[in-house]
């Protein structure tokens, strides 16, 4: 019987990592047991293992109300429930100064996660194509490659605050160019774009004949001098479609609870069939759980500005935390204070570094030396991405994607490091991270 | 700016349905209004709102354990939490007479819908083949359309007791067939495989060279003559991929939990690296709700026998009371008294009924006189999700896809109903169906 089943003999067990849990994993491998200082994990972003940042218990009870009114347990609607999607289109409607949302414009997804994978499956091609930030978020890279949708890089500039390349996204787009994608506040560079910065995309993307999406899962997570504006404000420019979630905001990514809302006076996206393909395609998808999205209404009413703010206010003393001590740190550079976001990225001088070859190198030895964990650039974990959905794609002798960019300039030997994380914790993980360069720089 | 959004002028909005929810809409807006008598849905299967198939209070006290102790409020891993996949292996292996289930041959998923995405997605094209049950549910020929994987389908014989057309399977699979999917106790046709069916079918799959899925969502839910045989029995024969989920054992659909889990002791799936593929498909998925996760443990040791019998005493005695109903009515025929799962099939007989032009009909006419809703032919709902899921890869220049089929022999004029239904409401309706098929009898 075994015929069929084992023709697969080009499967390769070594793959090192596809994903930033799998980084996160190489690393922690790495880990000197003989360390008796606790682990600083700054790479993976869970916030919600630390008390500073614990949700509140009104979301709790949301969810325990639910659960006890037992009017939750059977599936719901494809879509969303009816309560669920009125209420998140009238929280996100606060946001907006001219346009309302309206329930029909929301559908209750599987966190932004589902979001990602709905949008890159109805944009599929043959020929689409997707304009994607650089530095990202790499489950777009994946998607899109199992999709078959191929993936324009523009790069967002570290020297000008990663600013976007407006001129390198109207370089990229053609005819079959379908939408670009903006992160804001930026995951993982810990930017916030402006008004103008915005306006702009809009404007290039009208120019373009392309919809925008805007991941907001970091929507509102803003603690800068730049305001949180929603994508959905220049909905009367271009067609917006927006996500966000529980995850980063109510420091909830594991209740799966996320939306998409669309803004678009003008029915642009109505009447593009794009509206339909993603309620055809929600039909033959899994959802969350209904008591979840029965909790929404009651979550959203009754957590108050405190309980945002207090959130802010914690991520804030981190970023500041964080800024005072890596400007210590002779040689890493931080091109901007985070403004938003949970994350930022700090450049590595390696010239000032005896013995470092890039930042895996420094990763791996901070591993080990240090008991601290910070993820290596995220370019390479789009790479391996793409490699490991290149070796699925190949094995069913599909076409193979290849990503169209080399490494971005300017982004060679970049480290993330996530700041939500216990002020004291963070605090001794720059600490420990200036030790090892201390102990690793070059000798004048 | 509207040039590439506007191309789409083929689209269509006239879809009548795609969908058993579909369906189920077009049903309802035919009610008509004046008819004070409680409308009786014995079509789509939601029996978690009738008190009598209301859950225990000790799953929602695992729930509410699990949100309130803050510990599964981050990302879950993405096989799924380690303690829920131990609980569910110690579980599953109950089941079984030899073999045992470890934590590493189960993933957590949402769901049984998010299996049959992920298990059609890892079998993709070209060219590949996966062989599916008819009558059958609808996701795997929707999924399967959209991942341009091919169906073939292969008949359950009403008949005989709607046994497994083996033959046919036989002479369907070719050297790109990839699996065989049986659904176990079946939905829609309320039957139980015995051991030496499904014994025959492994045997069947070893031959091929293909593996076994075997979709037990409706796993233990028997309640006649014929005991449930977990497919995972006959691993040492042929690798199988269980799912099963809270859905309908436990009532709770809107928990959106469920597994799959290999039986595999082999190793072929392994080696084949169809295991890896599906590590790979979880790892650019979203996942279930960390808290639901965390509460598995706690549901599946708090649950006991008394649970789990009142459920199926319930819908034994709505079985009881729909055999002796039915039986009472000279146009429907019911080949077989309903053993297992929440549904079965009936058989018009079009020549005894008067203006009635088929199933659809038929439906339709019931719903307008006398407010009870049952599910025509799911033949013609695979149908109108292959259109749908159709026009949708013909939008993007995909290969559109043919169901090899036509309609299935001798499943002309057949309609589910859905018996786990509070009794006396079940009673009622098929009063009224009675009453419907009297009224339209054919004067003799
Ligand atoms: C930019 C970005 N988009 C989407 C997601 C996924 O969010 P969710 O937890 O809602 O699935 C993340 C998670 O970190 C993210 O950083
Ligand atoms: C045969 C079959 N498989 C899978 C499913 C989906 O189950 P779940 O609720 O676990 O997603 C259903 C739901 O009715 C079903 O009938």
């Amino acid at each position: 019987m075994e015929k069929k089943l084992k023709q697969d003999s080009t499967h390769d067990h070594n793959e090192t990592f596809c994903n930033i849990e799998g980084v996160n994993e190489v690393l922690m491998a790495n880990l000197n047991k003989d360390d008796d200082r606790p682990v600083i994990s700054l790479g993976l972003g869970d916030p919600s293992v630390f008390q500073c940042f614990r949700t509140t218990a009104l979301a709790d009870d949301a969810i325990v109300d639910a659960v006890r009114s037992a009017k939750f347990n059977g599936y719901a609607p494809i879509l969303g429930i009816p309560p669920a999607r009125r209420a998140i289109a009238e929280f996100l409607s606060r946001d907006l100064n001219s346009s309302q949302f309206s329930a029909d414009d929301v559908y209750v997804t599987v966190g932004c996660t589902q979001a990602i994978e709905i949008i890159t499956s109805v944009l599929a091609p043959p020929g689409a194509n997707i304009l994607l930030p650089r530095p990202g978020y790499p489950i777009y890279e994946s998607r899109a490659a199992f999709s078959k949708l191929e993936v324009r890089h523009f790069d967002l500039i570290p020297e000008k605050g990663w600013e976007i390349d407006l001129d390198a996204v109207e370089s990229l787009a053609d005819e079959n160019t379908a939408a670009i994608v903006i992160i804001n506040p930026c995951n993982t560079c810990g930017n916030v774009f402006t008004y103008q910065q915005l306006k702009k995309v809009a404007e290039t993307a009208r120019k373009l004949g392309i919809f925008v999406i805007a991941d907001e899962v970091f929507g509102h997570l803003v603690y800068g001098n730049t305001p949180f504006v929603p994508m959905g404000q220049f909905g009367s420019i271009v067609p917006v479609v927006t996500w966000r979630s529980l995850s980063k905001r109510w420091i909830l990514p594991g209740w799966r609870l996320g939306w998409i809302a669309t803004t678009d006076p003008h029915g642009i996206l109505q009447k593009s069939g794009i509206v339909d393909d993603i309620n055809n395609y929600l039909n033959i998808s899994t959802f969350p759980a209904s008591f979840i999205e029965g909790a929404i209404p009651q979550i959203l009413e009754t957590l108050k500005e405190d309980f945002y703010s207090s959130i802010l206010n914690t991520i804030k003393e981190a970023a500041d935390i964080f800024y005072s001590k890596i400007k210590d740190i002779p040689c890493i550079a931080c091109p901007q204070k985070p403004e938003g976001s949970m994350s930022v990225m700090i450049k590595l001088n390696l010239s000032l570094l005896e013995g470092i070859r890039d930042d895996m190198d420094f990763s791996l030895k901070l591993a080990k030396e240090e008991s601290v964990i910070v993820l290596p650039d995220y370019d390479k974990l789009i790479g391996s991405s793409w490699a490991v959905i290149n070796r699925f794609l190949q094995k069913s002798n599909l076409h193979v994607v290849h990503d169209n960019g080399g490494v971005a300039v300017g982004l060679k030997n970049w480290v993330c490091i996530n700041i939500a994380v216990e002020p004291t914790c963070l605090g001794e993980g720059l600490d420990r991270i200036k030790a090892f360069c201390h102990r690793h720089a070059k000798k004048q």
